[in-house]
Formats: C-alpha cells, structure tokens, sequence
C-alpha cells in the first residue's frame, strides 16, 4: 500500500456537546477526504475552552498529516480558537493587516463610511503568527486561515462544506475505490463468510452495517480498496454466498 | 456550582470515518445528557481498532464520570469493542452464559429448533469479565452492557436511541436552565455586550450562534446555568440590548 495522509479533524463547540447543534460539518469532511484518498483517523468534539483547544490542535497536529478544526472563530466571546492554536505552536496572536483591511472595505461597502467597525470584529483578524491565508478575494469573504499543518474553517455549516470543497483539490492521497453489497440475510448468518474474505484479503477493508428500520436490506457490507479490480474482484466473489445485491429496492 | 457529573462519548466506527455514514447518536447523547444536567465534555470518533479503542476507554474512563460507547458489538470481524473494552481494564472476555441462552432462546424462537446460531452471535454475549447487563427481559432483546462507569451501546441509531432513553433516568445531575434571544443584528454588533454580560454573569453560560442561511433571525444567543432567576434576569436583561426576540418567526 501506498503511503497514505491521514488526518483529523476537531470540532470546538459547547453548541454540539449541549445538544442545541447537530454537527455535520465533521460529515461533510469525511465525505471529502475520502473521496481525495485522505484517511480521516479521528474526529474531536472539545468545548471552547482555550486550553482544551490548544492541547487537541498540538497533539493532533503532531500525530496526523493535516488537523481541520471547525468552529470558535467568530467576533464573540465564546470564539477562543485563534488563541487555541496559537497557543498550540507557541506563537503569538498578532492583527493580520491584509485581512483587517479587507474586512474593514467589505463592511464600509456594505454599511457606509460611517459605520462602526468595532473591537469585536477586529477579533476576526486576529491571527496566530506567521498564519497564511488562501483565499481568492474575487470569491470569497473570509479566508481559510492555515497554521503549520492545521487548517482553521468556520462552524457555520453552510461556510464550512464551501471552503472545504474550494481546497479539496490541495488534499489527495491514493484513490480508494468502494462497492457495496446489499442483502437481506443477517449479520449473524454471514459474519463467518465476512471473516473468512477479510482474512483472505488484507489489502480490501470490509465493513458490515445492520439496518432494522428499513425493508429494502437488512446488511450493507462495503469493500474498500486501493486496487479497483481486487475491489471488483471480491465483490463478484462475495455476492452469491451473501445472497446479495448491489442496489436495495427501495430506502 | 455544585459537582456536576461529566461524561465522554466514544463512537467508534470506520463507517463515520469515511464518510459512510453521519453518525447521530452523539446528538441524541448530547441532548439527553443536557437534559439530565450531566456535562458532555467530548465526543471522539475513532476507527474499529482495538488498541485505539482500549487506549480512548481507559483514557476517558479515568477522566469523566460517564462513558458511552457507540458501534462494534455485532457479531462480524469489523466488531472490536468488547474486546478493547476489556483490554482497557486489563479483563479477560468471557461468555457470558445468561445473556448467551437469551440470545439462543430469541434466536430459536424466531428461526426454530434447527437453526443455526453460530459461532459469530456467540461474539455478541462474549463480554469483559464482570460486566453487568442493565436490561428488563420483557421489554428488551439487547441489554445495555456496562463495565466499570463505561456504558456499551450498539451503533445502530434506533436502538441507541432507545437504550439511552430507557437508561438516562440513571444519570443525573443539577438541571441546566437555558433560555435563547434571537436577533436580526449581527455577531459583530452584540459582541461587546455578550462580552460584558459574561464577565458580570459567571454562572450563566453565554453562547453566540450566527446563520446565514435563514432570514427568520441571524443570531441565536443561549443562556444556560442552574439558577433558573438568574438566566431569566439575564434574559430580560439582554433583549432590549440585543433588539432580541424569544422565538423566530420561521425557519
């Protein structure tokens, strides 16, 4: 096998950890990386709480090839990442002029000349040292701000999967190639078969996930591979002892 | 403050991983939880490995009051939890032989006195030495398995769901009292009050909450603490402030 980037990705939110949010940026993530052939290792759910972040963002950042973190970086006092990170890699939070400037234009543009900027939003550009910005200013509004191999996105939904998609293509390790069987048979009675295939082939991971709530499957077993026709392969192998089918009929 | 009992969840799944699927079971934990007064302090997602999961259950164990695991307690090879459960506290796994003829009963019950059960759904009632099984007979086919002050759930999300519900009367402490203000004026704009209402209000956590994807309100602002007049006061105080109102006309 190939050498494969991994990576984490840290979800700071006391919103998520107290029920009121539903996290689905870590989803949309996974979605990504796999995709681009990232293995994501671990998700991190923290609250906002400047010395939990810190701890996460360095020891992550240590263990995998890229960290992405999600949330904490609004005006507001609960949005403590920026301070996270930087205390994270020893570094300082300095103002990013660029950044502050082209924050100020967009606001003036949008509210006049004699609107108050604010304090607050100066938080905004408040950056760790050294941090880069990627960003296209014909397009975007706010910059993915980079910091060694940690990559610091927005919370709000909507924000978060756009600025994914935009730096996906900057991700990619070896395609990994996926097929999935569908049958109506349970776990408990194809487990052995299941066991049997993985240990005859290390190199395809098989997964098996019951559902009780529809009629269409009762297991969904996926085979996940670098190489396309191995994959193939034990799909086709595996599909009359499964009793399985490649499409559910229906949910 | 009074002592407030803590809690972790630990979801385990290569299925979350790689985009798979979106795991929603910490959400339904989280919001049980809060209602409970018990403080949800992380959520790790974390592959179907038993190393990672021994060393991620004996970590958290020793630092909250409250574990939950989600996934890997089925009967095929990709099912690890038992197994790193048990590593974590050093115990051997064993059959277990009440939950074993239940599972056997069930199963002959259903498929008749000729079928077979299999070495694979022995998997399932092969559990870490002294595990205890919270479960009602009458009402339940599979019971919680709790060893030490960590609770095994199944990953599928109705079955989650459910067990959590059926056991969250278990866990408890001091309510959480929480009201929410919503807005159309921005982050930007009511930041320095937010901050201010913080630092004079200690015992009541503020949190900031912007959307863009939604004209019925941009800001939704949370109060919570366990002094119910306090977060009230708080409430009644911020509104006006704020240009706030207790429920968004839509969306």
């Amino acid at each position: 096998m190939n050498e494969r980037p991994t990576a984490a990705c840290l979800i700071i939110g006391d919103e998520i950890l107290t029920g009121k949010i539903h996290d689905v940026n870590s989803h949309v993530l996974a979605q990504v990386l796999f995709d681009r052939g990232v293995r994501l290792m671990r998700i991190e759910t923290i609250p906002d709480d400047v010395e939990g972040i810190a701890e996460a963002v360095a020891r992550l950042a240590k263990q995998f090839t890229w960290v992405f973190t999600s949330g904490g970086i609004g005006p507001t006092h609960d949005d403590k990442t920026y301070e996270g990170v930087a205390r994270a890699f020893g570094r300082e939070l300095v103002v990013h002029r660029e950044l502050l400037a082209r924050m100020e234009g967009r606001f003036r543009s949008r509210f006049g000349a004699e609107a108050e900027f604010g304090s607050a939003r100066t938080r905004m550009a408040t950056l760790p040292e050294g941090a880069q910005l990627w960003v296209d200013w014909d397009r975007d509004w706010i910059p993915l701000v980079v910091v060694a191999n940690v990559h610091v996105l927005p919370g709000v939904p909507e924000l978060f999967a756009k600025m994914v998609r935009d730096a996906a293509h900057r991700f990619a390790g070896p395609k990994i190639h996926r097929r999935r069987i569908y049958t109506h048979r349970s776990e408990g009675d194809i487990a052995d078969l299941l066991s049997e295939a993985q240990t005859q082939n290390p190199a395809v991971a098989i997964g098996s996930y019951p559902r009780f709530d529809t009629e269409a499957y009762q297991v969904m077993v996926t085979l996940e591979g670098e190489d396309p026709d191995a994959v193939e392969a034990l799909k086709n192998a595996l599909l009359g002892g499964l009793g399985g089918f490649e499409r559910p009929e229906q949910g």
